[in-house]
């Protein structure tokens, strides 16, 4: 049998980045889920990103802890209220509070190390830039100049002959369509966590922008969210 | 008076990042030193990295553990030992065991980061493309393609009018060029550090990369290294 071509998933145990492992998983790459604990607010994001990991088969699992806290700038970090009630138009146009100062570069960097280890030139991020929450490292340019950047950056692109690829295959999906993908490809969502801000019982506060997005992505796609029917 | 502008200066503790530090000081900037602990076998470095911060009067020094020895790949972080006794023409142009996967794409994705929290748009890193140990990370051509990078990454430059610089002073000098520069700047190398591999009195090996290349520099400038003259 041969071998399977590795692939880093960066993995957060959200909705997006399960349906990017998932599409990984579909093109037939064996999956090395890359993990971060950043201090977030949501920490059970990183419970759900063990679940999904599993559920994907992936080889290794690989969760690191980021001291993003010392350098702030996020209500994500705790430094200010996680915004609440915001209307869908207001959470697609703005930057908002929960905006981490340069995460999704210190996410790719590490996957980039990790895949550099592994001798892997894939790495898949679930980065989306239509329900995107106004993050600036979400967009297509973006991720191109990460990809510029890091053909030059390593030792494995100067060396070698390859190139290594960002995958980002939902960065123009809506939500809905991002489901609908995710469940033709047998992805379970109960396993996925998107909320902010859950409530002191542990539930999906319902009411930040990251629950109002996922509530929109389950109605556009005409289905129920499994996680809120098992609550 | 007026306030002195800031920038972040990645400062390891050894003789190029010191000497980035003066030449920041003397250019006017208000020092932002930022540090990182990531399982080096040369801890020592991050001790002398304070003294330098304190010697170059930094607003704040700021020192981040990162997790990558769970990574690995790199003789820095112990999975190999450290190679001892190499030439200068072979230091100069292998990528040795020492290079640490995507290391200098890690550190300036945190000083991006807190550089969009501190609301400035200047980095220096004491990155060095002459005697630079062969690694890929430290030239010119990635620097540029880091930046264009930034660029797109933060909010700041998103919604402001400035492009955020990436200051390389070094980049073009051998390493008796950098000492005669920081000495003409009063910096005190005594306070730095810079092998990879201590001996069991925590005095330098002389026989590593880093040893050999900062006796070069020394020799070059014509001076005596003042660390080796306090043991």
């Amino acid at each position: 049998m041969m071998e399977k071509k590795g692939a880093v998933i960066l993995l957060s145990g959200g909705l997006d980045s399960a349906t990017a492992g998932a599409v990984a998983r579909d093109q037939g790459f064996a999956i090395h889920a890359l993990t971060f604990l950043y201090g977030q607010t949501h920490a059970v994001e990183t419970r759900a990103a063990k679940e999904v990991a599993r559920f994907l088969g992936a080889e290794k699992h690989l969760t690191l802890n980021l001291d993003l806290q010392k350098i702030g700038g996020s209500a994500l970090l705790g430094t200010t209220p996680v915004p609440k009630g915001r209307d869908l138009k207001t959470i697609s146009s703005e930057i908002p509070s929960t905006y981490v100062p340069a995460r999704n570069t210190i996410f790719l960097s590490y996957a980039l190390a990790w895949a550099e280890v592994l001798d892997v030139f894939d790495i898949f991020i679930g980065v989306n830039a239509v329900d995107y929450s106004g993050y600036p490292d979400c967009r297509p340019e973006y991720i191109a100049a990460f990809e510029t950047m890091a053909h030059l950056a390593t030792k494995m692109t100067v060396e070698g002959q390859r190139r290594l690829k960002i995958h980002v295959p939902l960065i123009q999906m809506t939500k809905g369509e991002i489901i609908r993908t995710g469940l033709s490809l047998g992805l379970d969502y109960g396993l996925t966590w998107s909320c902010y801000s859950p409530d002191p019982q542990g539930r999906p506060c319902r009411h930040c922008d990251s629950c109002i997005l996922r509530a929109k992505g389950f109605e556009e796609a005409g289905v129920a969210d499994p996680l809120l029917s098992s609550l």
